[in-house]
């Protein structure tokens, strides 16, 4: 398929995200043997889909075992045509439309329960199906002790203590919710419950693995004192911390699975139930160092007059730069392409094109010398931001390419500004 | 074309943008005259691409007689199809490559030059499109009054003075600059510089017309004084604040508009040059209360144990919610559209779909009583929200509709899943 010897942007053009297909196999091995190694029960590593839902990306990832999370039916379609194996699809959501719970239940995947009114439209979904669906309930655990020892994280400025943090968010049923809906879903013809989720935001981010785990347990605790319930299934969800390049390092994903492996085995043996299977989904941690981003220097302005800066202007921009999550900062790394040690020699503004002073790609970034016509690699791209990708100012995006070693190809090709308009009509009585 | 008599939600579905095309030609004949009749020479309105580049929205702009300002060939496309006049369009950006440049010499629309380096790129586009450039310089002048007379706004509290906020963003030439710029206009074969351009932002945002325009005659004085240079043409850009339904009135456009027509009359007077055309850029003004968006209630949450929180779930989502620039905040009423006028009854987060605990569409909003099913119009959702649209968790995009009385299109196609994954492919070596 390699049309010459070109390197990618020459034979491609920029802006170019580029997928290392090798480093992604290898950050999915090593994020399943952290915690298989660990676990006495099943793990299945479900990557999540809103993370980076590339068709091409995501055949990689059920290559290597992986499942996925998938959030309506789009995310759902990406995990099937790749390969997944369905059992290993959870489908979350808090509010999912009944073509979304059909196609989930047709396909046999486990859907993610966020409140108690939708046991209703699963019903329905399960008996227009005429298959059992399998459900676990998101639970939104009161997590006290992250109150109490935590108040006050340095690194975590929001005003809240992580403890009431988690609680006051959209997602999951809190304690009384939740044994209501277990109690419905005993009365719920075609419904399985086959466990229980949980997904760490904060908590996880900063490293209060066993508080975590601790509070789930206290409210399995109480299912199994009310109902002799045991879940079949754990599902811990996201939020693990990848390194980024020029960043210190986080902590090590062999060290979290210890700490989360072995708090669910001392609670476990202290409640005296089954280990249940563990779910996790981590996104960012498999997916963001394995795609990069060039662009090209089209403009280099330097201020002396009003302000000291010097802007280093791209033809990237925030449309495809929009990762909402960013748990510890935006901050990426620049590479120059013809020169991948160069010094740092600047600080700059690296701006995209948009209509708007927002677009900076970074700010006060230490920059090698850079020419107009140089290619600069923006590091550790992979997550939340081509899914997230917007088209302001009409502007199309980018293509994508994944390469492994002397093969390389275009996995999404690039957008034209026929696409963009490819939606609109202009009304007849306009004309 | 109708097929019904059907309720716009009932033929097209939802989530729906709605655009009035009543409200929108009312719009952009108010703010004309409200210029037009304040000054003495030729305004040209350029309503601003970005904040809305619908066909169908663009072409009634274009009859109205509005121009635009186009932000690369996307842009620039959609003003044109719509029939826009090119002498009322303006092609800005402080990186735009050959191809739009070419396109906008083409054209024969003006170019608004952001730094120095430009000027070979234009000179080339120029010979190869063997045609005359007309350029205009966006200028970055100091601002000093909206330093001392303003250091703390409490409007605007950003920790900068307005001034300093304007000093330190990415657009524009400031003084030493432009002065360069314009000696270096003069040698250059193929361009015509014909004025000057500077955006409003806070300033403008906030009310200081009259220092804004103080500034920029300080610097054109300084041209006079130096070249004898006097501009034919000065864009003053946009950033002019609407109401919304709900909030505190903003200023009257036509006070807004005495305050800058006065401005410049006085200054031109004071300086001795001749009354230059006023180009002005409003978008959000024109477009922002022409358009709501439909969604449907499809589930509802109230917790009473670990918070006192009510969650309204439609199925909207902050992937067209996604403004970025919420001048006086991101409020929009919701109008319950089987009762519009129904009392507020309760608080409520209004709650999109995503796989993002950041997916609110109103925090803490006051509510009439609503039912799963219930139909919400989002009020004022005209401007940077479709033009910013992004597709994160695989969700398809919304239709938009025109109505003008009996009259409604589909004027922008519902996206489908097939279209999301339109571009993806899977590598032949991965089969």
């Amino acid at each position: 398929m390699r049309v010459s010897n070109a390197l990618p942007w020459q034979e491609f053009g920029t802006p170019l995200f580029v997928i290392s297909e090798n480093q992604l196999r290898s950050n999915i091995k090593r994020f399943r043997k952290a915690f298989e190694d660990r676990y006495p029960q099943r793990v299945v590593t479900c990557v999540g889909m809103k993370s980076n839902f590339g068709l091409a990306l995501r055949r990689i990832v059920a290559q290597e075992g992986a499942g996925g999370d998938a959030f309506g039916r789009g995310e759902l379609y990406a995990a099937l045509v790749a390969g997944t194996n369905p059992n290993d699809i959870v489908m979350n959501g808090c509010n999912k439309d009944l073509p979304s719970l059909r196609a989930a239940i047709q396909a046999g995947i486990i859907i993610n329960v966020d409140g108690i009114d939708e046991l209703d439209r699963i019903m329905l979904a399960a008996e227009l199906e005429k298959k059992q669906a399998r459900i676990t309930y998101r639970m939104r655990p009161a997590l006290r002790t992250l109150d109490e020892k935590y108040l006050v994280d340095p690194r975590f400025p929001s005003g809240y203590s992580i403890g009431e943090y988690m609680r006051v968010k959209k997602f999951g049923l809190e304690p009384q919710q939740l044994f209501l809906a277990y109690e419905k879903a005993l009365q719920c013809k075609g419904i399985d419950l086959v466990g229980l989720m949980f997904h760490g935001g904060p908590s996880r981010r900063f490293g209060y693995h066993r508080e975590e785990v601790v509070g789930i347990f206290e409210l399995i605790k109480e299912m199994k004192e009310r109902y002799g319930y045991e879940p079949q299934i754990l599902n811990l969800g996201g939020g693990f911390v990848p390194d980024r390049v020029g960043r210190a390092p986080s902590e090590k994903i062999e060290d979290v699975a210890s700490a989360i492996c072995g708090s669910i085995v001392e609670a476990v043996a202290k409640l005296n139930v089954k280990v249940p299977q563990l779910y996790l989904e981590p996104g960012r941690w498999c997916v963001e160092n394995a795609v990069i981003f060039l662009t090209e220097v089209g403009a280099i302005k330097k201020d002396i007059e009003l302000t000291n800066k010097t802007w280093i202007y791209v033809n990237g921009n925030i449309n495809e730069n929009g990762d909402p999550f960013c748990p510890l900062g935006k901050y990426h790394e620049f590479v120059l392409a013809r020169d991948a040690n160069a010094a740092f020699s600047q600080t700059a503004d690296v701006c995209g094109q948009l209509c708007n002073s927002q677009d900076i790609l970074q700010k006060k970034k230490e920059m090698p010398e850079v020419q107009v016509g140089d290619i600069l690699a923006m590091m550790d791209m992979g997550a939340y931001n081509e899914s997230f990708a917007a088209q302001a100012n009409a502007m199309p995006r980018s293509a994508s390419v994944m390469v492994n070693g002397e093969k390389c190809m275009e996995v999404r090709r690039r957008e034209t500004i026929q696409d963009v308009f490819a939606r609109d009509i202009i009304p007849y009585w306009l004309y």
